[in-house]
């Protein structure tokens, strides 16, 4: 209702509606019509529903879908709600959902996790190019200060480079502050066409590219393929006509802080193997030349799984259009990005998404 | 793979996968990246894939997806996979599974399920026009006669009117043999644009229309509104330009088999309350004016949730094409009409699906 409310929009002008819940099957027992369900309570039906899911990228997808409904024709005003819930009282219950978004009989039954996988990526990265835990710390220590300035984070407290490397390890290199919370959450993105966007704001925020796309099927004989989301990140420059450069914010896929860095090459706001120096140097901060995960990202904004895609969406949009107080960046983006990747199958990402912004 | 043979296309042919499947979260403990675990299996990936989800309306919710991408623009050549694997040794298990398709807080701590609704809707009809249940019973003779035309079919045998009527009751009207079955089964339809089916077949079959909606917000002193089916279908055959009398077969969603004589009612294939007549005077036979349900339907076909709706396209696919074998309608038709409905919020199908298809 906020949403609909900023866009100044009414119920009935939404024509269809694209629902990213992740886990509620496995937390509070709904499955299949989950979005029906929750959009019956502000009143909204008879609109094509669609329920998506793509684990952590499930809320991009939510965002994906509603562009490519308006996009098509299909319709003028497209609803994108992620949402969930996975406190239930029960952390067991709510890892092993988590769980679930891996392969659950190859990966699951190895005990393979998403905890694993990052650490493993992280300690390549430490190998190939030198990069330090305290870098990855450093990460962290930005997007908790950044959370202190987001009145919608989960975290809203300091913490220093020495606390996270002292904090309990979890799989070494990461810590337990460089891993996103379990938590609640929901946000929403209400999608239109330019000329009917144009009757309710003067600020509108366009959608220069959305890209999805699902991991690839790996050789184990060529290790050194270009990773998933550079490739993506290429495409989708070349779909929008914009480069690395350009951008200037970014919302991305820190589920452990480790994995800011690597994002960070694969985007191309720096070389590959630099991603390091690009903390160090305070780059990524605020007030630095590319600021990244100004929202607090996923360690202390908090990582609700299908919400978050669109909570990195909502946090860009807010950055262009002037509206994300404390933590505004000055003077205000012109061009945002949202890399959002998710789940787990066969070594890379299950889906991963990148969307570029501009105003 | 056969869909991909019987296309002729390759696997790099694909560049866009909706998968739906109802309820892997908990039977097998998949969630969030099914298709992503499925397609792997066959050698698919780096292409967006969305995993949808609306209940018996899933397949459909997979076409629909499809049907958006191809039509937008957005891509060439899009895979629709539904697929459900409901047997795993525990009935209870399954059944509750199934129940998730419903509001689990609102009508499923009520004790409300599918079976009940569809008992209330039965009741209904008979106490409005008069239908009996021996029509209902006529309906699932007819489908389990079908089912012994179609390979494809769960069950593959004839039933009698008094066997169906003498079956356990489950729900009055409704007995066992009028309900449809837990299954295991896949479907697949692969869609693409009209210059490039020309590559590929001589017998293309077109897409007039995708129509999805939701259930509305009702108003309980309003109880003789129009139902939903029937307002959707009005709303097809508008987009299609295309009437009931030109259809020419029709695939519904026969969960259980009262539902069938309503929904031929609401599809404008009779006048309102002249369903139960349709059936008497055979005209949904295979040999009939208006042929329901040649695959066998959800009650002999089966009803693998997440795969039912594109099993029914498939069936009508066959038919306009001449290749359904010796449940072929002759001539084939040139028109065919799905109806696939699925889960229920607040007293209404939660979601509800039509495509009309020509050749």
């Amino acid at each position: 209702l906020d949403a609909i409310g900023e866009a100044g929009i009414g119920l009935k002008d939404i024509q269809f509606a694209a629902v990213g819940n992740s886990m509620a099957g496995l937390i509070t027992g709904q499955e299949s019509v989950r979005g029906q369900v929750m959009l019956k309570e502000i009143g909204l039906g008879n609109i094509p529903v669609v329920n998506v899911e793509n684990a952590c990228a499930t809320g991009s997808t939510a965002f994906f879908e509603c562009w490519m409904a308006v996009s098509s024709g299909y319709c003028d005003v497209a609803l994108a709600l992620g949402v969930e819930k996975l406190f239930c009282g029960d952390t067991a219950r709510s890892g092993g959902a988590l769980a679930s978004a891996i392969d659950v009989d190859i990966e699951g039954r190895m005990g393979f996790s998403f905890l694993g996988w990052y650490a493993l990526e992280a300690r390549s990265h430490m190998e190939k190019y030198g990069t330090t835990q305290e870098q990855m710390a450093k990460v962290c220590v930005k997007n908790h200060h950044n959370g202190c300035l987001n009145p919608y984070a989960q975290y809203q407290k300091e913490v220093t480079i020495q606390e996270v490397i002292n904090a309990r390890s979890v799989a070494w290199p990461i810590t337990l502050l460089m891993s996103s919370p379990i938590g609640d959450g929901a946000s929403v993105a209400i999608l239109t066409t330019k000329e009917v966007a144009r009757r309710y704001t003067t600020k509108p925020v366009f959608i220069a590219c959305s890209e999805l796309t699902s991991g690839r099927i790996l050789d184990a004989r060529k290790p050194d393929l270009p990773g998933l989301t550079e490739l993506l990140a290429k495409k989708a420059y070349d779909k929008a006509g914009i480069g690395p450069k350009d951008i200037g914010c970014v919302e991305l896929h820190d589920a452990f802080s480790p994995a800011e860095i690597s994002i960070c090459e694969d985007l191309g706001l720096c070389k590959k193997g630099e991603g390091g120096r690009l903390i160090d140097e305070r780059k990524t901060e605020i007030g630095g030349s590319i600021p990244v995960n100004t929202s607090g990202g996923l360690g202390a904004k908090g990582h609700p799984v299908g919400a978050t895609g669109l909570a990195m969406v909502t946090e860009v949009v807010w950055q262009l259009q002037g509206k994300a107080g404390k933590r505004q960046i000055q003077p205000a983006p012109k061009v945002g990005l949202v890399q959002n990747g998710g789940g787990l199958v066969a070594g890379e990402y299950a889906a991963d998404a990148i969307h570029i912004m501009k105003r």
